[in-house]
């Protein structure tokens, strides 16, 4: 039976998810909705889909799922109205930049029981998908180091950097979720440092461009984050597990892999330069997994819970690069 | 305006098109026609277009474009009718394997004006096509060699062997295309080999399963071809020109990037495996061409006249293997 | 003219340095001395060196240079005695464990104006050249972060491990001062966090055999370390800078860099398993450059001062593991 | 006990030979010939050896064995004179440009019991021995392929060309040894192009700049070579075997392997640019090689039966180039 989905916010990441959707076998882009029309036909004329209202969609027994893809701070609200109306909601990461309020909403979906999934695409990379599946088939046997590069092209609009709850939460917060999965065991302190590199108007703004971080958990395993929010060579995207019997390393993905040869030396071309299209593969894969959650046949993952862990990580290490020492969680 | 098109064939390779054109914003997918009606109706059913006949499609005047993705020993027989019908044509390669048939085929697309474009796929590849933008660009200065190594994961079923025309005309029949693309002067002296190394079967059916080719151009300039029916390590596609002022490859391709260093060493996975993963993109972006020549806004290439010179140094390349002598075309 | 060399301890980095002098154009290994007088002979055979001892060594206005690689806690002494004795002097790292030692001994050598050189080999591997090379050369533009992972093959001897005053002075002290090197600009504070994952008796011994570091300087600028004491795929050395520019990275060496394909994939060797190996032309390159100080060519760099840096930055690190805080120095 | 080498020809070459001697720790280099004073009396200074005659060596018992770096013209001559004189000797390929003169050269070898080790320095990379000892470790199975890939940085001089006996006598010659000493069968088929893109007075001196070579063997194992006189990036020296199991490649070697992102992309610095640093281990390892040939632990190999063999390959190419057909050998 083909899922109905309703997609609430039809800007740049809806755009990908309402891509993701049309393509599944399983799922039917039914509803879209945004608070600018003309975001919202644009999508509808593409897709054939209606153009509707959240409460509307609510309503309607039709809908499976809703996929929210609206501001951040609309996040939290409309997984509670979705939970109690009883659809299977999937939530662009963050649930909301405050801990207590993210704390309050998982309580509305744990008593309403409703299925809730949380979109950290990376975990779907078909590329860090295997670097698991190496780890859970024991080739490099215990997991002991995580290394994390991860760096933006550019950085985002001043504007954006300053309702986005800081690099922590906005951007390093991926990071926080990979060794998450990756570790096999819960980081439990926090050592960061934050500076300003790239652009003081970022400084001004009281956030940092540039971050280093030192995860550890109660077992001694580690791992390090090194996050900018520029990088001139693309979307920086690197990460390597060090274990007892080896290590494994996904490579950074470039759109175009030819080799020039030249008396200057040998050159290829530059990584992609986009998140949307270095990980084009992982958001089908997403939502692939979100509609096997909807099926019944998978639990939601990452989940509620996930969101929450991730966020309570990025508050450590803003504490952590404030006050100067490690935090723990 | 969205162009109708009919898709004839609905095996392995047809099913690669429909997908492509489906996707194609400016191309629907109106009619299947397959001689095994589950064919056709599996496609009908995925894609929901309709079934119908090669000659009802041949005298519908809705349909804009036709896809032939039938047996080689049809392909010049339907090119003519539907040359004759008014259709803009996309045809797999080879037209035929005999050079005379293609020829009075040719003369028919002639006379007809129809447009006619021939399915080497690897042109569209996206690494190659940035090979030849190199080049264009004056990276390596004058192209001087090119090397191409092809071999396929396995080789195919003997039944097909037996009528595939041998492997020049059947496999390096696309390495023959892309140094006429590549070394812009056409080759015309033809030196081969070919051996039965894989399968005795192959040898049985008097057929090599591998080969080695080296083609010259007027001025000089040498193209060396490597062919193997089999590569353990998955589908082997490499080509690297060497100009005189550097050099350009294009590496292989492979799903998963990851590597893996244990005492054993590091290991990446397996290249693609399959032509139509490998060419997946290359696929997309031939009808996405294709189209575009449909709509007149690009002359059709490769055209029956590219299809016919790669036949004519397959022949030659036949020829120069069972006298012993460097064949001129 | 060539200079005469005394070499103090003939154990293993004794040898490397006796193999580099050796096959120096501008110098000669004319004295070995050891308190294990096989040791010594064995040296004294192969390069055809007489055997003597320290205090001859240092009574011999013949000699030049000394070269010290005895054991740490005989290096502060050592170097003390050779500079009141006029010898230009090349110490292996450390100067000694306590950072108060050093600063006296560092006195001495001031005020006698000795020449005092020490073994930071890896500042002299051609790679790390480079990358140094290309910062001053601005292609990166502004050194923003530097990332080192450096893995040992495995443990040291427990012996070993319980005199070596701690992985931060005996192992990181490298890698402190590498990013010295490359920041253009001092760390001035530390963060560190350390376990024990590959060998309990590690532990047990009071030290770490994992650890991760970050250094930021006052402007900002970051550099991360991880280390292990254990890599099964060999002596694990790499390092990489980013700029607002650009990114350098120094791959991992490998004695053989052939790759066999596979069903099981691609697979290149293990990298060097030794540090000797891997360095080889970095202790060269170190000698070399050790015979233009003495030939008052150049001045001596790593100075004294560099050791006495890095191994304030190791008992930072110390310090910020036990105390769960970031250590300004 | 060490052995007591003569060198004979104190020029390039010579100099690479007088290095190994001088390093390896069974022999020493004893003494020098060359027709010009000061080029012996330069490799005298340096490795402490005397200058000496052709006849003198020839008739010191003392000297154990010659190393012949003359010009080509002269090796048959001294080769026959040091086989009388009891010398082993070990000569710079190719040991005559006549097939003729080698063969009688070799009667005299054969009659006397010399011991003759022919210099095809490229079976002693340590690339190279590592692709031949995965083969005979079974890691591809049956040999099937072999592709090698040999270009200069530029080409000698054209008055070197002149008396160098053409591309496939000086040049390719090496790529004619390798293939048989990796396809583990003689080749006995030969087909080759040459042109003229690089120089056109290398044309008017009657000769290629750029050849392609096709070899197969009885069993119908084929062997690709791809020439050119010049390589803007470098010295470009490649191999691939491709098996029945796999394949394995020999990459290229650069001095120096960073690697720095840009805007513009991903540059490595180009390869070794000559012959001598490139191949400098393997001139190390060919030397010792032929020290355990004149202490009797090993037959001499490459033999000079190898420097015919590969010498006919080169006729026959030349044959094949100039007649148009595949020639037999």
């Amino acid at each position: 039976m083909t899922l109905n989905f309703a997609l609430l916010g039809a800007g740049r990441i809806g755009k990908t998810h309402a891509k993701a959707i049309s393509a599944n076998p399983d799922a039917r882009l039914a509803f879209v909705a945004d608070a600018m029309p003309a975001a919202a036909q644009a999508l509808a004329n593409q897709y054939a889909c209606a153009i509707s209202t959240i409460d509307e969609i609510a309503a309607d027994a039709g809908v499976d799922a809703v996929v929210i893809c609206t501001p951040t701070n609309t996040h939290a609200d409309l997984i509670e109205k979705f939970a109690r109306a009883g659809k299977a909601i999937f939530c662009e990461k963050p649930i909301d930049l405050s801990v207590d309020r993210v704390r309050t909403c998982l309580e509305v979906v744990s008593q309403t029981g409703a299925k809730l999934m949380i979109g950290f695409n990376r975990r779907f990379d078909p590329h860090f998908q295997a670097v698991k599946a190496a780890i859970e088939a024991g080739k490099i046997g215990d997991v002991e180091m995580v290394q994390i590069i991860s760096r933006d092209p550019g950085p985002p609009p001043l504007d954006y950097v300053k309702v986005s709850g800081g690099i922590f939460r906005d951007m390093t917060i991926h990071d926080f979720d990979m060794p998450r999965f990756l570790l096999g065991e819960e980081p439990t302190s926090v050592l960061a440092t934050g500076s300003v590199l790239v652009d003081p108007e970022i400084g001004t703004a009281g956030d940092y461009d540039s971050a280093s971080v030192i995860l550890m958990t109660d077992s001694g395993r580690h791992c390090s984050i090194s996050n900018s929010r520029r990088a001139t060579y693309g979307y920086d995207q690197r990460i390597e597990v060090h274990g007892a019997k080896g290590a494994i390393a996904a490579e950074n993905q470039r759109p175009i892999s030819i080799e020039i040869a030249t008396a200057d030396g040998y050159t290829r071309p530059p990584l992609h330069d986009f998140f949307m299209t270095r990980y084009l593969d992982a958001y089908a894969a997403e939502i692939a997994a979100f509609v096997d959650v909807v099926n019944g046949k998978a639990e939601a993952s990452p989940s509620g819970q996930d969101g929450l862990r991730s966020l309570v990580l990025a508050e450590a290490a803003a504490r952590s690069v404030s006050e100067g020492v490690a935090v723990k969680v």
